[in-house]
């Protein structure tokens, strides 16, 4: 879609930030019925628990009649099983449209046009987008290569530090402790830790959340529980700060079915678990079987593997091997991920036959 | 929730616009099973097609398994549908979830804090909260008895001008030469139209969207579609509109099941077309009576009423009567609608309730 100069007078009336940006690009998205193989965008190659199914039927009832009726701007029913299930508050929880839109609301909640956010590089690009939109300035922290918290952001004035933990694309976790010792260096500003991967980690930073007044926990069930397609998220914070926080949401952000399916994906705690076992043993056997590819295989607690090859056009030519023989992996075109593909774990056979194109990659 | 300066440290973060503003106060939502008969949130009385529910149930399969995967950002199906129905080009066509997050993304894509935005009052008073969470100034300028466009906007500057049309609560719809005049009129700023209750009239300005570089036309699913559950919405504008304000749209608004319902709802206009004329009947019907009671009734294009009694402390005291007897309909304590209450129109027998209650408030 055109943003040039020449197009009719559109792009005039924008905003000069939202002018000058690029929007957020999502990994490929196949079409339905394509036969790929789609180890690109993290999800689950699991189902979900079949109580969605039934939970989603229940409220369409025999007619979709209810469907007429706005959905509850509280969404009371996921607030209350995600309150249970995590061991806050009610008034400590906030539902959103994904964790995207979770994100989102961060921005406009605490971020005027021209104050500070900061992240360290590489990490989730929907943080830069969402600076972008906001006019935020950036201030942007490179990894070594451990991918340990760099140094540089404790003492940050930023109003927002965000990490994801564990981290995408790099897939590690960095010990809670050390997030407690972030939130309480900075100097004026809310450390966002986004756990979209946490069920895959052994350890989580709710309890920050629940004690320290300038952290916010973001949740996400694209991942663990299976349910990319129904854009469901969470945050847990302070009361102040989610008082604050609904107000810039939309009041009626999730639709009647999607609540319902956060409930009972929540409540089956057990399916969601037995799937992230099963993904967590792929993950082990797949950085195994990489590694004796002779790649470079980065630790993961998350559901996918970043894994490094001798340069640029070796990964990226495994990249477009893959895609060419049917399988979708991730490749990030920017600074320090060239000589990288991201793996998605799927299931045994997907995971084979990756295997399989791959050797034949490496072999030629 | 509490937002004195006395609880933990939560609010200083916010943006000072944030802290300072109210959140939008939605109608109220009684549980799914309460026995009340709702006319307070213009809801259809209707339930959506059924080829909705048939959709969602095809999206699910057997096992929900596809739910697992991201749903699609260009929400392509839904927009070809709309494409197609309305007459547009596929990039003059942009979804949201729900009418109100496509309001939100013209503030976020056009509106800097301390910029103008100008609307009549009263109106839809989603704008007003938009205003104030992006820390825009408003211009607001009262409509008169007969509630016609006030000439006061016609050349104005701000970056947005916002006219409900059908407009909210009133009830009655603008020629649309009017507002083709008034777009041609504006100084650097977009008309934005908000044709949440266009089905009900009998005009839209559609082809302003079509035509001029400088109009956005946003639809909802919420009244006419009986989908207010579903959280469909959609935007018409010029390519290049359309093209700036997705940058600052979630990637992944719309889930799966919305994507698919909202598509065939387009698809099944005669549905929804019966509906209308039901509710259009029932209206007609409904403002007689009201007039044989001797209250004043505007003149309506929508699925509401606003109607007026002698004075405040009538208005209120029906409100509260008829929710006393289980018939919810809405009360707005503000400048201008204090001596109304609006209406919501429901089908034949709910609407004969709250005649029949009416009648006894009335006579006591």
């Amino acid at each position: 879609m055109s943003q040039s100069p020449s197009s009719h007078s559109g792009p005039d009336y924008f905003r000069a930030t939202v002018a000058s940006m690029q929007g957020y690009v999502p990994g490929e998205q196949p079409a339905a019925d394509a036969r790929v193989i789609k180890l690109n965008t993290n999800e689950n190659p699991y189902p979900p628990s079949p109580r969605v199914r039934a939970a989603i039927l229940e409220e369409l009832g025999d007619t979709g009649e209810r469907l007429r009726l706005y959905s509850d701007p509280a969404a009371l029913r996921l607030r209350r099983a995600a309150a249970a299930h995590f061991g806050f508050a009610l008034p400590q929880v906030l539902h959103g449209n994904g964790s995207d839109e979770v994100l989102a609301l961060l921005f406009r909640a605490f971020v005027e046009p021209g104050e500070r956010v900061m992240y360290p590089f590489p990490t989730y690009t929907l943080y830069e987008t969402l600076a972008h939109a906001t006019g935020a300035l950036i201030d942007s922290v490179d990894f070594d290569a451990s991918f340990r918290l760099p140094e540089a952001l404790f003492g940050s004035t930023a109003k927002l530090v965000l990490i994801a933990n564990p981290n995408a694309p790099s897939g590690n976790a960095h010990p809670i402790s050390e997030l407690a010792r972030l939130a309480k260096s900075l100097r004026g500003g809310i450390l966002v830790v986004d756990e979209a991967y946490a069920e895959f980690a052994p350890d989580n930073a709710l309890e920050l959340a629940r004690t320290l007044p300038n952290v916010i926990v973001t949740r996400t069930f694209s991942k663990s529980h299976s349910l990319a397609g129904m854009r469901l998220g969470l945050l847990f914070g302070s009361e102040a700060l989610v008082a604050g926080i609904q107000k810039v949401k939309d009041s009626y952000n999730l639709d009647r079915l999607a609540i319902v399916a956060g409930a009972v994906a929540l409540e089956d705690h057990a399916w969601m678990r037995r799937n992230v076992e099963q993904v967590r043993a792929t993950r082990i056997r797949l950085a195994e079987r990489l590694t004796a590819l002779g790649l470079s295989v980065l630790p993961s607690e998350t559901n996918f593997l970043l894994v490094r090859f001798p340069g640029k056009q070796e990964a990226k030519g495994a990249y477009e091997f893959l895609k060419q023989r049917g399988i979708l992996v991730r490749y990030f075109a920017t600074r320090l991920l060239e000589d990288a593909i991201r793996i998605s774990v799927g299931t045994d056979p997907e995971i084979d036959a990756l295997l399989v194109e791959l050797g034949h990659y490496l072999a030629a």
